[in-house]
């Protein structure tokens, strides 16, 4: 199957401590051979997703493993915070969280937004 | 650096022997790590990226490489091929194309249209 349709694998639910339900559709969960994995994220006003980390040597990561992120926002204004810094992003703007570094990301405005992640394992050199 | 901004990294060209020039803007090219590549795509009305297929057993290859590729619609309408399938994708819709597989897509509307591309080798099993 080569194709996934908008919402068919979507689900709903808070994550990482954030304000309301966020609307979340992996892509190609069960057939992708890519090594990262891409989501989509749907935030109504209001919602967020909280400030976490993926850090294998933290008694706190919200994972068991590292991860590096990337978000790219395609519709809407979200803001994201990463290690401690601040920024609005709107469509075509995208922000990367390395692995080990605290997180979050936050719909303030009065529309819907929506964003593509991708993460995986980072390649240390 | 954490932010790119939309557009910083844009470069207009053909791609595969496609119709007119395609808007690529390709994020963190220099200090990701992730092992996938993502790339926004910008489709005029028309536009096109050419038939291609990512084989490294294939003379015609138009990479080295095998790839994996997903497409992931973001905002109006493309009519993707893969394998001879066509496909009618709007915002939220993906389609996948595994290596060594004939795919090409195209801006067949009268608006502009964007998707995101993530690729890379694919994990054989």
């Amino acid at each position: 199957m080569n194709v996934q349709r908008r919402d068919s694998r979507r689900v709903e639910q808070p994550l990482y401590d954030g304000t309301g339900v966020l609307g979340l559709e992996e892509y190609f969960a069960d057939s992708t051979r890519l090594a990262s994995s891409v989501l989509r994220y749907h935030f109504e006003p209001g919602a967020s997703e909280g400030l976490h980390r993926h850090d294998a040597a933290a008694p706190d990561s919200c994972t068991p493993d590292d991860s590096d992120e990337l978000y790219l926002v395609v519709s809407g204004e979200l803001v994201m915070t990463i290690d401690g810094e601040r920024l609005t992003l709107t469509a075509g703007d995208a922000a990367y969280a390395p692995a080990r570094t605290w997180h979050g990301i936050a719909n303030e405005s009065d529309a819907p937004a929506e964003m593509v992640l991708i993460f995986g394992p980072p390649q240390y050199a």
